[in-house]
């Protein structure tokens, strides 16, 4: 039992690792045994289920998924295994060793980690840019394809790969360990299922050779796609016909099956394994009918039989993969959690996104110690792996035993195996994502900047390539946040009669503005890329001219000195336009609804009867901005916003309404209120606003009366 | 008067440009005159204030501001001009022609238009690095420096500096009319004044060999400023002493002065013009102490006299300036509207965005044919034109008129003006820009992002040089954004007692949840990035398991087939929890207000007492979603939101109250609401909402209640 001590050797280093401050020794005295134990379950899944695993309600269904799901990889293995330019065997060790890693780390239970047509096209990418045909020059043997050492490219392009995913899965288990799983959520949904349809182009553009037989030249950069389609075109009169029936007959007989097996999904206990069944049937008829040599179809060739010891990966090669090995670390997490989120909530499990990248960054290390190549779930296997009952990972561990036998005993059974016949895997496996371009007509109805996203992503995954693609994808998919919040919807808010709400004029007819407050809201927040448009259309909605301003304010300052002399007699001449036909008794704090009601009613009344005496009595004295959409404050928008209060010196009353907590504390710490902005200018409600700005407006004689609830009361916090 | 037809020719080619669509005749039936005139005068506004212009009012101010920018100009001039790494006449031609430009199409009163130091170094570093010293090997003439043709060199340089302004005025000139003002708002102020004080260190280090008389290697690309400077550090024992004391003299005497005008300004009609007074003094002293022979201090050199005829920019160069042209186009927008708009505020008139950037790229169009470089208003010379009294762009004229003179009659005179007191000047004139280093502590007490952008950008700016620095910073600001957004505050509403107002339970002790409702706001709009940190937050803050609600749903799916059969019995047995000492008889709909009020004191009392029964009683029967800080709708979000409606199937309500409009209307067209989820979902205010949950909850047997302003109107639009 020396493994088992190994392991549990392995655990404790682990949790130490995990658990301890970095750079302190562990703090033993302080770690309660249940915290620790959170800790190893946390990190550990598998204890926390797996001791509790009931035979009787998950063997079975576990059993037969896994075999399913088993019979599912071999044909993918071999065939993804080509997407990366790896011989076929290496894609039945992918779906061998991370499998079981995922299976003691992971916290889904039904997704089906392995070999996925994405991740092995962007491994392929490497492979063949750092280990192409031109640099392995055959010496003196000949091996029937002229010119290219096949077994040192070969074994050269394994070690890119293998390295590459080590890479991969340490970005991904550093990311994890450092929280960072929420850098999945800057791939949004379009955005993903873009890159799908992009990357899925790219597969079908590298299988086209083996289709046709033919072999065209290896193009990278911008643009290959472009290019490789162009010389493929250029070769086709060069097809080779043995691949190209080979081809076709295979993918007859795969879409009729596939299509039978969609029809009867319900009749069928499990879905018939065509896949397996083609490859199967190829293999005999390639053996018997000797289609290598008699009609130069190219096989697969030598599958070593047995498995490989761990070797460690290349080091020396990470410095050119690094971009590389980023991006299959941030595509095949998102995969991966987006299935098993999709899953979890289904079945009502958590999935940890964070625990789930060091799962997946573990198998994906350790899966490279033994030439496998990057991993992610699959959907069409997961998919499987759930309908046909699997309930727990074991059904992963299973089919993973399926692959182990295949690759001890089976494996040199399919040496005379067509490549064309997997190409055709491939194309068939690829219909899910093809079928994705019906996401446009969806997205056209439902969300035109979500579209853009998909296109973008789209064509710049196909022009760019899959990594800088990626980069440009995201960056423009930012882009679209900041133009969506640069350009809201300003309104002018109107009180619905009878009631304390107020709303958008220009939507809702029945609103009324209140005569001389001016209630301007944003629909969204204001930052430095829109603050000046928010100025621009407070004036333009509010129609206050700043010139007039200034010149009611100079002319005012002069009249200052004049009225001085004549004070009191100015109060008497000077007419309270909302107040006049008011009785002052009714003012008790007791009776604000009712109070502030009458004032309004009175003032609507007053301002939409007299029309004539608009211009001289209906002047803005007011204006209460509605911050309720903002988020957080810039310095531009404290500069903003302190413009909009110079208006207060010009006649004008700036109020701030429904401001969030966050917002008054980080005005209060960019020193936005002052002696000229109290905090008293903060309301909770548009209604409070609109009753204080009455009220000193309309009758200034009386003492300035305190809001119910004042915002400022958040300096209690 | 030949000119004058020739200008009135392309004044009314240009309108007919300006207002008639593109590719279609000019609608001359369908042209109003008041239309055509206001786009005239929008155009040319020169047009509809020089008319008006009065004489009384403007012109002593307008003379005394012309005549001291003017003297500013010449000492401004012939140093930036070295920073654009031209000879010293061609920064008096840019303080020249581009000004009488800017007076015929500006909107701006007040600003000063020609060299500005930012700016010239960003012309410098093109020049420099289209035409290094080592292309020009000097073939057989001897002059002085060395082996450098200096002549052809400095040739090519203004032609350089000359093409990439008439680019750069291009790029003004299409943004301006394609409208694109607007992109200046992401440079936001942080970014500017970081930006700005990152360019002003290049400027001290490009003019370092002046003061020391040292001639170190040049330098382009990212770090370039650490290379320069190691390399002058290298050269320091070569200091030409001449050099230096020259410059130690004059940086004394210019600080001094300085500082002399900065205390009596009030005292002072107009400030010592000690530029002008120090070029004077450093020319005599040179010519007559024979500086450039004797002590070898480099100096000015030949100053051609008179103005030279225009010519046509060398478009071949555009390929390789289209880069930093479109980064000068931008910066030198952005500082020219902020200062535009700055004294528009102030003054109190509108400064036009897109027609400002009409007239600097017809300013640096026209001035580029001229030999002239890039220029924008320079903030020292705009204050002095303010300050001294200008009121128009007139004082432009008589300034440019200064100059004109210098350069017909008194240019060649300072041709023996040492370069070393050119680069003082730059020193001084410098100060402002240094002074902005303050604003690391101001920003760390008011803004922490800010602050960041602001550092971010000054380290861009240094390492990665003024072009891709610009890029880098503006990429960094934007992020700043993404991830103030990303991590929004979200809290658990409850309600004020005794008022409609309903608030966050962290921040406000008073306030008190309702039982079993859960309102739920996020403090910014909910979109990708964030979408699924809200769903987290949401389970987390209200503590639903979505586990035990699934178990709960089945368990009630195999309950419900029993209850069928005993469907009468049960609804008996059937404790209503919040209803049992209610009265079932006062429920007409007018009133609501105090119907909901006893409701919820009910609820809230019954939660608060009965602590015990909480976990059988107090399970969350609705959720209350408050969604007024949306402002767009993304896929992901009606996912989520989705997602969070599938609880309602899990015995929970789902209500959405203060919607905006526009996001209701996003989430009709995104398909959101359907049979399971209908519009009679969303309220108008939370109160609304609780009210209505109460109802349904409270009272199953009653009708559905209609909300007073429900939400659902808004398909009237």
């Amino acid at each position: 039992m020396s493994i088992s001590l190994v392991i549990n050797g392995f655990k404790k280093y682990m949790i130490l690792f995990f658990t301890s401050p970095p750079l302190q020794p562990f703090p033993w005295s302080r770690c309660s045994v249940p915290k620790l134990k959170r800790s190893v379950l946390g990190f550990l899944p598998v204890l926390s289920w797996l001791p509790r695993y009931s035979l009787r309600d998950n063997a079975l269904g576990d059993l037969t998924s896994g075999i399913s799901v088993g019979i599912m990889h071999l044909p993918q293995g071999m065939a993804y295994a080509l997407l990366a330019s790896v011989p076929p065997v290496f894609g039945l060790y992918t779906s061998f060793y991370p499998v079981l890693v995922y299976f003691i780390f992971g916290t889904s239970r039904h997704i089906s980690i392995g070999t996925f047509a994405v991740i092995s096209i962007m491994i392929g990418s490497v492979t063949e840019k750092l280990a192409p045909d031109s640099n392995f020059p055959s010496l003196n043997e000949t091996n029937g394809t002229g010119g290219v050492d096949l077994a040192a490219r070969d074994a050269y392009r394994v070690q890119i790969a293998a390295s590459t995913t080590v890479l991969c899965g340490l970005f991904q288990i550093l990311l994890g360990m450092m929280r960072f799983g929420f850098v999945v959520t800057y791939l949004s949904e379009p955005l993903v299922r873009g890159y799908m349809t992009g990357a899925a182009t790219h597969v079908v553009a590298s299988q086209l050779k083996y289709v046709f037989g033919i072999d065209p030249a290896r193009f990278s950069g911008p643009l290959s796609q472009v290019y490789l389609l162009i010389d493929i075109c250029r070769l086709l009169p060069e097809t080779n016909i043995g691949a190209l029936v080979v081809s076709l007959v295979a993918l007859v007989v795969l879409i009729t099956v596939k299509e039978l097996n969609t029809c009867y999904e319900k009749k069928l206990p499990m879905p018939i394994p065509i896949e397996l069944i083609v490859i199967i049937a190829a293999t005999l008829i390639s053996y018997y009918g000797d289609l290598n040599s008699q009609y130069n179809v190219s096989v697969v060739g030598e599958i070593p039989q047995g498995l490989k010891p761990p070797s460690p990966p290349d080091i020396s090669l990470w410095g050119s993969v690094v971009g590389d090995a980023f991006a299959v670390a941030i595509v095949g997490y998102a995969i991966n959690i987006s299935l098993g989120k999709t899953f979890g909530l289904k079945h009502g499990y958590k999935v940890d996104s964070n625990q789930e990248l060091v799962a997946l960054g573990l198998s994906n290390t350790a899966g490279g110690f033994f030439q496998c190549y990057a991993v992610t779930s699959s959907l069409s296997r997961s998919l499987i792996q759930e309908s046909t009952g699997g309930k727990t990972q074991v059904a992963g561990v299973i089919s993973s035993v399926i692959v182990l036998v295949t690759v001890l005993q089976l494996g040199t059974l399919f040496e005379e195996l067509p490549k064309a016949v997997l190409a055709c895997i491939v194309f068939v496996n690829l219909k899910g994502m093809f079928r994705q371009f019906l996401d446009i007509p969806a997205l056209w109805k439902s969300n035109k900047v979500d579209l853009m996203v998909w296109l973008v992503t789209l064509v710049c995954t196909v022009l760019l390539n899959l990594d800088i693609g990626l980069a440009a994808s995201i960056a423009f998919s930012l882009l679209t946040v900041i133009f969506r919040s640069q350009l809201p919807r300003y309104s002018i808010l109107g009180r619905v009669p009878g009631t304390e709400l107020y709303l958008d004029t220009d939507t809702y007819e029945e609103v009324k503005e209140i005569p001389g407050v001016i209630i301007f809201r944003s629909s969204t927040t204001m930052y430095y890329t829109n603050a000046e448009l928010y100025l621009d259309a407070l004036l333009e909605k509010s129609g206050i001219d700043i010139g007039k301003l200034l010149m009611k304010k100079k002319k005012k300052d002069s009249e200052q000195k004049r009225a001085d002399k004549k004070e009191e007699k100015r109060a008497k001449i000077k007419v309270n336009w909302a107040f006049d036909q008011q009785g002052t008794g009714s003012d008790q704090d007791s009776e604000i609804g009712s109070y502030g009601d009458n004032h309004i009613t009175q003032a609507a009344s007053t301002g939409s009867e007299s029309e004539s005496g608009k211009s001289a009595d209906n002047s803005t004295h007011t204006i209460i901005l509605d911050l309720s959409t903002a988020s957080f404050v810039d310095t531009v928008t404290v500069k903003i916003l302190k413009n909009v209060c110079v208006f207060r010196h010009m006649c004008c009353l700036t109020l701030f309404v429904s401001t969030p907590v966050c917002v008054v504390e980080q005005l209060s710490i960019a020193g936005f209120f002052c002696e000229s902005i109290p905090k008293s200018c903060l309301f909770a409600t548009v209604h409070d606003a609109v009753l204080h700005s009455l009220r000193v407006h309309g009758d200034k004689d009386r003492p300035q009366y305190e809001c119910v609830l004042d915002m400022s009361s958040t300096t209690k916090m």
